[in-house]
């Protein structure tokens, strides 16, 4: 299946039917997310993987309700990191050195990008990590939808009643956004049938030459 | 080809070779960015696609120098919305009444999603029109890699001096991202044959059953 037949079949599932996703799907799911972009490689973020059903329940009452959070097989939770560490700058420098193969002292440009978000606010740090984030969101609707499975991304949500009822920020996380993953309902769901709505084109994209009619 | 091994080929091309991408593998990498997800289906963003040579040295010389903005095909700018005016909200009503061909009076659960963003500070809403570009910039490597595209997100240029090379502020937009398009030039790209770097599984993924241990 191409990209574009997988973009037009996914939709933001308002139902779900409580079946459960085969293991091997939500593994390739899950590492769809691992080999996501981020920006010089450094993944600010964490993913939790919520199966168990009286802990969704609490997480739906806090998430205006919304049933997917309970009718799905698994509850993807993106959360950013609340800001950057040193130690997390070593991890990150740490975990280059093991893959490549390369000692520590030979990663002073990399130090270097990690380091220099050490300089910013906290408030800048989330703000980035969190964006981050969505390039993994996005993936995972990708990854998901070529495997039949349907995903709702979700941002209607009280994230702080959300973080304190996983305790993330112990963990040094705040919950960004939510992505139940499961198989629609067909019966219940009232947006399955309704046309898909994007920007016309001539509106989202804007070419140099549109550009300089533009501006000038 | 799956996602996987798509997500797989893909890296942060450092050097492309300067030929063009045809035309229509570049309007189906277009096609995935405006099929994209979005937050209420807001799409809260514009994306610039620029060929001229000249604009893209220019680009260049504010965006540290780095070189496949101008050894590429094509330079994709993700630019977000600077707010949420009255006049976007408007217009994404619009867009859903013709597109679903219903009356825009019928329409008054999306309406008060997008008067809701008018309550917020502008800095707010250009935060989160700004996440929202990061799930589009995602979709666009992947749909790259699908076409055996080239494409290297970029972060790292000075935003402001942007703006104001491409006159974005009259548009009502601030650039967040950079996604060079072309082919890799294996001769001279260090990172070509790099192991690529990513955080294990196991640190990457919290279960709720592990959630459940740190927590308590």
């Amino acid at each position: 299946m191409d990209i574009l037949s997988i973009l037009n079949w996914r939709y933001a599932t308002k139902r779900m039917n409580g079946q459960e996703i085969p293991e091997e799907k939500l593994e390739r799911i899950l590492e769809s997310i691992r080999l996501s972009a981020s920006s010089v490689g450094m993944q600010p973020y964490n993913v939790l993987v919520i199966k168990d059903k009286d802990l969704r329940k609490k997480i739906k009452a806090v998430s205006n309700n919304q049933p997917q959070i309970a009718e799905s097989s698994h509850l993807l939770v993106f959360a950013a990191w609340n800001n950057i560490t040193p130690q997390r700058v070593e991890d990150f420098i740490d975990r280059i050195a093991e893959v490549r193969n390369v000692s520590k002292e030979s990663l002073g440009t990399m130090r270097a990008y990690g380091e220099n978000f050490l300089k910013n606010t906290e408030e800048q740090n989330f703000n980035w990590a969190a964006r981050q984030s969505y390039i993994a969101l996005g993936t995972a609707l990708i990854a998901a939808a070529a495997e039949k499975v349907d995903a709702t991304p979700m941002e209607g949500f009280n994230a702080q009643a959300l973080d304190e009822l996983l305790g993330l920020e112990a963990l040094g996380l705040k919950s960004v956004s939510l992505l139940p993953l499961g198989y629609r309902d067909p019966e219940n769901d009232w947006l399955l049938n309704l046309p898909k709505v994007r920007t016309a084109k001539e509106k989202l994209f804007i070419t140099d030459e549109e550009l300089e009619a533009k501006v000038s």
